[in-house]
């Protein structure tokens, strides 16, 4: 069984710390948050114990393993602290928002071989997950073009957006991952455009954009196209296409039914969609746990790492730039 | 060039002259119809000659072959008419609502060899054909159960069911054939049941139902259930299922375009139905006259015979006789 | 907090238990099973006692609640002496293959106002529940003919099928329940058919058949028709369809992913049906037993009675005769 | 009844033979092609004249009105020859290859008032037409995103890249003239990228591509994507998706029949897609030559326009020079 520690207590934390118990190999021995309430009613739920110091949990005797679900700008500090100890981390992206930061976490995690793993939690979703495997068996050929639907159901608040690092780094990060991965090869050119049709003030206010594409091709040729919308009147809208030499896979979007219903207006219509990423990747979180777990146990190596949120975040940076200068940006 | 005189000017003779019209190895020569507006505006628009006198379009010297798409009662008198001159016909389904006088006429065609094709349309339709061809290459195995629904778009006037015969005879005779078509073999047993429940006074009135069930078995033992209904609000509802001991094959309906649409109440929503059966089985009508001038040009047996079409009035007349007694009919 | 014995360690009793162990509001005190090996293994999964004596958990002072997953023949028993002990039960269907054992049973649930749920689990499943609420919303208007087509992945072998009472009994059984439940009115009329298709000779040697429709009716015209297979070669296959005056609604099979593949072949091609019962009808498991302590906890109805047995073994028996007899039985 | 000539027996040409020759608001007077037995051929199916001389048919006092089905050199001159005599042209597009000519014969056209409308076929197809007829209607709210996917069923001989212009001259130039019809407003900026994925030796030898890209923007900040590939396996491919404030419209692919197949290996299954834009688009090229011949009867008028021809090449030049600098292009 292997000892470990939850830090931050809010959704995201939640998810982990019953995924972690439910776990026939793991304890969850501890829940850290500086808000007293959270941490305490988390710990409740899981019969397990609460405390308010997240770097005092690392050092806990029985804890092997962190799971971070802490703010952002937590991550590099808790980590690297995870790391020198010899413990391994499961750390929510991305490792920062600034590039300098994390190359240096980076480099430090990789000098000190730690075992860190960055919670990429899509590529556990089980469609995901048999979309790499089908291309892995060769069931489309080799890999042509990538079409990678991404839009929120509604925009988030002020006061997210501020913090949010903008829409490329805080949205566009997650495509730009699974379009990393879809590709099977590094894009080494990228162009974004990005605009401001839902809240134009606000997005403006932050020098932020609420609707955006992007354009990247690897040295091979092969191509990806992102499309994101902070706002989807029908639900959380999250599909991709994958276009290969002998076929093609598509993901379809995941409803609370399989029910149609006809009427004098429609025939077929389904129910709109899940409405946000906890419940569409509920079964994500799960698997990515499992799997963290699993490396843990077995000793082989993270599914994701590191590098995967370096690669993730220089991506996130050229769209900023390129949406910019205007250009094309080499990688 | 084969010489066809169509007649009847109504919806259904108006099609057929369309499509005897565009044949490359027809001449329509002539359109009857006692209504002598109706046969007059048919015959102006294919530059062809009109005639009042449906039986002196029969004789005409350059008349070779009839299509007969005038009212049921008169079909076998004219259907004889052209037989007994050794033309060849296309006739308008049922035969007769009478099953004695269908019984005579299909004798007399018989001893006559008369070369009569029954119009049993949807038998010709695209996916309908490709249906059977697909169970023809083995690709569903052995047939174990069809499914057949089947609704009209809204119930007809009081007028047309008085005079329709009953639903069994009317609608699900349709059925019936394309059940016995797609089963490749003769039902055995039938069972019926039918209800009132869109306007129980009307169909209480003329002794009818406006929604039925219909339940037969093969010799062999394969299955077929039909449903009906004179009503349903998201339009002409035609849709069939084959089950087999290697597949399925399913046929969908058709709308008029492919867009599915997306808003806050629904997702993935088509159109209504394409509305009834002309626009329905458009290209079913034009393929099947295609298939009877073929069969006219090469000297080939006709497609489809009177045969069939006393067999599915027998079918109806059975499912008849099952509501009546509450039992089921041995064929 | 509840305290539950789960009788039976099986593969339903395994869901059952961990169901229990799941929920905030019960306790799993006790798994009972004659089979010693099976007992232990599934009550050391979850933390709790194993015993051999089912009668004796029922006794315990800490048991307030019994689930009953043992063989059909002994359910009668369990139940009435769990009821007379003023223990509530969660009982597996059937309540008995005999009807007369059937009935005298119910009787003395009721004399003794015993609180027992059936477990038509299906009922409970996300989408099933959704098409009743979306009915009695009124979305469909009146309800006027139910289908359902309901088969297996694969026969079960020699063993299962001599002691399952029959197709009728065994698997139209669910599909009549649900039958009930959508119409939302009592059947008074049945007419069944049953086929030997896949294994006649096992079919012949048991008197059962493995092919099925069945065709009923309410008093007030509603329709019902279910198609039956012991054998799909793509998977377990549940589809419904409620067809009303004012619209329809079609309950679609679950895949394991949202995939569609397109290539040379085929497009739009979705992937093979979760296997079977277990894995299709999961969430139906766990919403089950969470609406039957919720009836425990808050002292409600229980959602689904005895009666619901005991009806669904009438239509089951009916639907038997009626192959037998070749005739509509009235109900 | 208006005189038309078509110019050109190919395959295009003979399409718009066809369409003509069904009209009920004009005649088909001659078929004009210097390819004598494709002219004759052409002409006998429907009943007309042949000539060899397309200059000669324009001429002619009994055409008022002329159909280009010429090769693309020869738009330009047959176009203002008509134009000069005061008669109507429909002309495939492109206007040319080259932008200062087509630049120079726009401006003689509009000069001379001609009444030129530019075959954008797909326009007028239905599920084109009812798209722009929901977004007029506010269905989607404002346009935010359009996706195009464009693939062709499998890459053209040698003979006629070599000649095509190039991919996004010759196949993307239709995807952007839809982009700009459906976006509502001009782009103002686009970035392309090309890949040699299907054979690298042939696009090289050519400098072109096999595989595109293209991302574009307006004014007001709506943005365009479109997705190009010679060579789908599957078929020929053609999707669009708007994404708006108040919802989305999506259109999916034509298939023969609306089959779906369930097996071993897949369910849901449809057929290949219509093999290629002949098929595809026949409906759309019926509709087309209606709004032309309704615009030549009622006066008013053409519904594309030589300034549509020439958005769109701007917009595909635009895209050839994206791909040769690897910066965003301002128009």
């Amino acid at each position: 069984m292997v000892g470990i520690a939850v830090l931050g207590a809010g959704r995201i934390g939640k998810i982990h710390a019953a995924n972690v118990a439910a776990s026939k190999f793991a304890k969850l021995v501890v829940v850290a948050d500086p808000f007293a309430d959270a941490a305490q009613s988390l710990a409740d739920a899981f019969g397990t114990e609460a405390m308010l110091d997240c770097e005092a949990a690392i050092d806990r005797d029985d804890v092997q393993a962190i799971v971070i679900g802490t703010p952002t700008h937590t991550h590099i500090s808790l980590m690297l602290r995870a790391v020198r100890q010899g413990k391994a981390v499961l750390c929510e992206k991305p490792i920062d928002l600034d590039m300098a930061k994390s190359l240096a976490a980076v480099e430090e995690v990789e000098r000190l071989n730690g075992r860190v793993m960055l919670a990429f939690n899509r590529r556990f979703e089980s469609t995901f997950a048999e979309m790499r495997a089908a291309i892995d068996a060769g069931d489309i050929g080799e890999v042509r073009q990538v079409i990678i639907s991404s839009r929120d159901p509604g925009l988030a608040p002020e006061d997210y957006i501020q913090h949010s690092g903008g829409i490329f780094r805080d949205m566009t990060i997650h495509d730009l991952d699974i379009g990393r991965w879809l590709l099977g090869e590094e894009p080494v050119e990228l162009t974004a455009i990005g605009s401001r049709l839902i809240d134009p003030q606000m997005m403006e206010k932050y020098d932020d954009y609420d609707t955006a594409m992007v354009q990247m091709q690897t040295a091979s040729g092969k191509q990806c196209h992102i499309n994101n919308c902070r706002q989807a009147v029908y639900g959380y809208d999250q599909r991709i296409e994958v276009f290969g030499s002998k076929g093609m896979l598509q993901m379809d979007n995941l409803r609370p039914t399989t029910i149609r219903r006809w009427n004098q207006d429609v025939t077929d219509a389904r129910e709109p969609l899940l409405n946000f990423f906890l419940e569409r990747y509920q079964q994500a979180y799960k698997a990515e746990l499992d799997a963290y777990i699993e490396a843990l146990v077995k000793g082989t190596p993270m599914p994701t790492t590191v590098q995967d949120g370096l690669k993730a975040l220089q991506l996130a940076d050229a769209a900023v730039e390129s949406v910019k200068t205007g250009r094309a940006v080499r990688l």
